[in-house]
Order: structure tokens, then sequence, then C-alpha cells
């Protein structure tokens, strides 16, 4: 059995490039994450997943707990097996779901209480369920239950969001056990203020993580705002431990936070954007259903490797997307990720070599920046 | 250039088996095509629809000269390239969707008036710009342009029917030109009224096509009426021309149409079951909504060698039917297409190796008896 074990190969700056050992394989960092919310990322079988470059793929608790159910996963040999991804899996604890897509719910000291989006149905999430439920599941890295308050929010609310957060992690940990080769993440929460998030970070850190998660942001605050907060939460945290900023994010955000020391990433941002006909590159994102890709015979990006733009034109893509073919989706998708792990390859090369600030001059200095500037 | 030509290399009965040779390369008969309306083989990328053992798809005129335009297509290299199908591609005339699909239809001796379903255009389509369409699209094998009408009509209404098709084709023929490689398929009509048939088949024959396509039927009529009408028809076909059942259909009606003479196929079926959760197997369909698959850990079909056998089990299918997700399209379009392939495969020996009844009454035995008698 690997044990579980972050090896940081080389740092540039605050930023780290390593590998992560688990027992299901190595994750190498920066990492992104595609999303596979119910046991598949959609549009994409496993094994072209794995090409794009997917070292680990995270799976949401709230989806899974719901439909097909975390027993029922477990009878069916755990979700590595039921979803043909052998490699890691990092899972989510559900909070972050129960509060943007449950009904009725009621949060106490215990845990919160909910209805279901599917079927209306009553279901109970607290730190021990949630581990429970990420165990039966076979989770490579299992998350803390915590609480994510809306931003922007007063002081006192985020403070009295956070003491219970800090609370619930305990009893997280407490539940997580002794898995060898899995692992128990922490997550960082403290809403936009420094002081809180260096309150927060302490805490976890004392009550002894896997690795730590930076939670709560990619809500709507600016992007400034959120590099503002990672400069304040990530000295704070362990640098031997990897460092995850859930939930983001688009390119530019991605490459400031490796910048600020983060080592892994997911977002929904590459399989959702390409099931709505958007492709991204190095010159930012291309809306496939404007007119002016009608008759473009050329590739999404010259010299990308990934089939829509070694097969297809921009043309075909136009038409696909408009005449809504599952094909576009298949495509756009398989593309976006391409491109999110081709980022994540040249920033570790970049740290490898010492030049993470000349690669991301260089990325700046070509990917728009974004006209509002709030995260996703 | 390869001249457009069937190489009849075994029979059996009324079934025979061989190759058609096109510039465009081989197509192995009895074969299945299966439908790629909109430039798309829906849920699949052409590689693997290639893998599935397809030599030849079918694109839709109607769809594609609405959207993205013949003349676009043209100016993009033509469907092969827009689409990243090299091999042989059939298209339909377009007049069957005119007449399912189109509003506001007005037929005269000139051809046929609609309105687009997409956009409400008013469009055109005459023998002559149907077969302009195909050859602006590049299509291998072109159909010409007939009247299909609904069936149980009387004799009268199919006798005149018939008769206007019969100077679409002549018409249709004279458009069509000389085209090395190509083909153009007349439509034999007639209802079920073998006398029609006879004459339709006697009159193709005088006018002298590439191949001949049985139309309308698998239009709503009993299976035993159609297997009645390809009885009276084939015998009046010449022996060195393929012949085209358009539209057929399950895979018990595919298997008397091949003892009956048939050499090639079309159907949504496979493609249009996948993405409704139907699954195609030798003990007939299955339908993955089902909750007795929710923890069924085998596979579709045992030995399978598509990817929905061996890399997931019923449960991982039921479960993504369910939730909607894309894979569950993916996955059992490619099963569906595998299966069709497999049973055509299957009748390709069994003709070469004389033993096609035997096949037949196995595969019958086994394949359920269809509840309501009708065609798709």
């Amino acid at each position: 059995m690997t044990a579980f074990k972050l090896d940081i190969a080389a740092t540039d700056g605050p930023a780290r490039t390593g590998i992560i050992h688990t027992d299901r394989g190595k994750i190498r960092t920066p990492a992104f994450m595609p999303v596979g919310t119910a046991g598949t990322v959609k549009a994409m079988l496993p094994e072209n997943v794995a090409e794009t470059g997917a070292d680990i793929i995270l799976g949401n608790t709230y989806h899974l707990m719901l439909r097909p159910g975390a027993e029922r996963v477990a009878r069916l040999g755990g979700l590595h097996t039921f979803c043909g991804w052998p490699g890691p899996i990092l899972t989510d604890s559900g909070g972050f779901q129960v509060m943007s897509l449950a009904n009725l719910r009621k949060i106490d000291e215990d845990g919160v209480r909910f209805r279901s989006h599917i079927d209306g149905a009553e279901e109970f999430l607290s730190p021990e369920r949630a581990m429970e439920i990420q165990r039966l599941l076979g989770s490579t890295i299992q998350m803390v239950l915590d609480e994510c308050p809306k931003l922007p929010a007063d002081e006192a609310t985020i403070e009295k969001s956070l003491a219970l957060s800090m609370r619930w992690a305990r009893r997280s940990k407490i539940a997580f056990g002794d898995q060898p080769g899995h692992a128990c993440f922490g997550i960082v929460q403290g809403g936009t203020y420094p002081h809180l998030r260096a309150r927060s970070a302490g805490e976890l850190t004392e009550i002894g993580f896997d690795g730590y998660a930076v939670g709560g942001l990619a809500v709507g605050e600016p992007q400034s705002e959120m590099f503002d907060t990672l400069e304040a939460t990530v000295p704070h945290l362990p640098a031997g431990r990897p460092r995850y900023l859930m939930g983001v994010g688009k390119p530019d955000d991605i490459v400031g936070a490796v910048l600020r020391g983060i080592d892994m990433f997911d977002c929904v941002l590459p399989t959702r954007s390409g099931r709505n006909g958007q492709a991204f590159g190095w010159d930012g994102p291309m809306n496939l259903r404007n007119a002016k890709y009608a008759e473009d015979t050329g590739p999404l990006i010259e010299g990308c490797r990934c089939p829509a733009c070694r097969k297809f034109s921009r043309a075909y893509l136009h038409h696909t997307v408009k005449a809504n073919e599952i094909i576009a989706s298949m495509l756009l998708t398989w593309h976006n990720l391409t491109f999110f792990q081709d980022v994540m390859a040249a920033m570790r090369s970049a740290i490898s070599e010492g030049r993470l600030n000349a690669f991301a001059d260089a990325f700046f200095a070509r990917y728009p920046k974004r006209s509002e500037d709030a995260t996703p």
C-alpha cells in the first residue's frame, strides 16, 4: 500500500511542482481535476479523460448520495469500479451543493437537513455522514464537511460560520479514521478576511490534515480579492502538504493561483463550457456559435493534440453546436480538458526550470483580460 | 478512379454477399448504414463508427440543405471532409423528410415547395435540385427524388404517386449525369401492390440505375406485408446491382430482408434507441431504465466487443440513463451500432458458407417475436 504523500520536486517562488502519491497512482502537481459530478466527466469516456493528461478526477458527494446512493455504489464495488476510472478520485463533502442545489435547508450544530432536488426526499448530511459516504464511495481524497457562506458577508457572519466549519472539521477528521493510501483534506474558510483565513489555517493545521483546501472563493468576488485571500492564506499552511483551491477556475485564475502556491484545482468550466459551445485557447475563449466560424476551415487551435483540433474544422464545430449535436459537446469538452491540462503541464515544466514568472508574463500578455473582473 | 460496381462473392437462396466498390472504398454486403443525419452519426466520433464495422454512413439531404446548406458544404470541401468520414456516404433525396418534417408542403409535377422546420424559410426541391445538392455534398451514392405516400392508401392513390415518382426518377437520372465511382439509385414504389411494385421495378430497370432501392416500406405496415412486398419486388430487379431497403429496421426485419435478397439497409433505430436508453442484443432489446438493472454488475451482452460491454456494467448504464448523462447515449449508441454490424457480419459469413437459413432459424428462435407486428 502506497502511503499518501506529496513529494515536491522543485519550487519557484511560492509555486511548487511535484508528485502526490496515492494508493490509486500518482498525481502530478500543479494538477487540474476534471469534474465528474455523477460518476461521469460529462460527454467523455474515462480513457479519453486520462488521455487529456488528467491524473485525478472529482466526484460530487451530494449527487452520488442521492443517485445512485453511496451504499449502492459500495455494493457495486466502489466509485472507481462503477465509473471505470482506476486512478485517484477526490470527492467533495456535499456541503457546497447542498447550499446551492437542495431545497428547504436547515443547518444546526449537528449537520444539515435538506430535500433532494431530484425527488424531494428528506436527506441529512453531518460531518460523520459525509465522511461515511466518501468512504463507501472509496474516494482517494475525502473532504471535510464545511459551511460555505455566500460572499459578500459581514465579518460576524463569516466568523460564526467559520467557527462551525472548524468544529465540523474536527469531527470529520475523527470520522475519517485511518485509511492508508487515502487522504482527508481540511478546508480553510474565512471569507476575504485575512485574519480569519489565518486563524482557520492555524486551527486546521493543529488538527492535522493530509492536505488543505481553500474554500469559499470563486463565488463571485473579484479576481484580485481571490488572489489577495490566497496570499493571506497560503503562508499559514504547512509547506509539505498539498494545497487545493476549490472550484477554480478560468485559465487565468489558475495561473495566478499557481503563482501563489496552489497545487490542485477543480472546475466545471472546461466541461460545462464545452457543452455550451465555448472553446478555450491561449488567446482566450471562443464562442463557436458565432457566425464568423461558419466557413472557417482552420482548427480550433493550431497544433493542439485533441481530436477536435486534429480532425475537425471550426466550421464543423460551429455547425454541430448550432444543430445541438452531441458530438459538439464531446469534441469541445475533449478540447477544453486538453487545453487545461496543457496549461498545467506547461506550468509544471516552467516551475521545474525556474521560469514560472516568464511563463506567466507570456500567458497574461496573450490571454485577454476579462471584461468583468469576477471569478466564475 | 474505381468504378462503382457490385461483386457478388456468394449467394444462398435469394441472399447474396459481396463487395460494392466505390471511389471512396469498399462496402461489404449485406451492409447496415448508420444514419448521420446532419453530418454526424449522433453521439459517435467517425473513427468509432468505422470501428463498429460500418463501411458506409448515410446523410440526410433535407437536413443538410437547410443547415449548413449544400453550397456551404461544397465550399468547405464536401461532406466527407466536413464531417470527417473518408469512406462512402449515401444521401437520400430529401423527399421522405420533406413529407415527414417540413411544413406547408405543396407538390406538383415540377417538385415540392415547403417551409424549413428550422426557421420557416421557403424551400424548393425538384429532382434536379435534389441531385444537384447531393453532387455538391459529394455523396458517393445519390438517391432519386421520389414521392413516398403514407400507407395504407388505395390503389389509385399509390398508382398516381408511383407514376410521378417514375417521371421524377427519369429526370433525376439525367441530372445525375456521369460521376465515375459514384452511383445513382432508383427507388421502387407501389405500396403493397405486387403488380405496381413489379411495374415500378421494370420502369426503373429500363431507365437503368447503378442500384435499386425499395422505398415506401417500414412506414407502419405489418412485417409480413413488408416481407411479401419484398418477395414481389426483388425478382424484378437486376441481379447484378445492389438492392437497398430504405429505413429498415429492427434486427429481425433486417434478417428477414436479407433472406429475401436485400443488400443494404439504413435505420435510425440503433442510434435513436441508444439515446433513449435501449440496448439491442441477441435476446432482443433491453430498456436500461428498468430498475432491475440498478445493481446488475454484468455487461450488456456477454462477450460483446464494444466499450459499453467491455468496460461498464448494466448498473452503470442504468444510472447514467436515469441521470440523463451524455455518456449513456455515447455508450448505448456504440453498443447498438456494434450489435447491428455484428448481425450483418454473421449473415455475410453465413451466406458465404451456404448456411443462412440455419443462421436465421437460430436467430429467430432466440430473438423475441415482437408483440405488435408493425415495422418501426
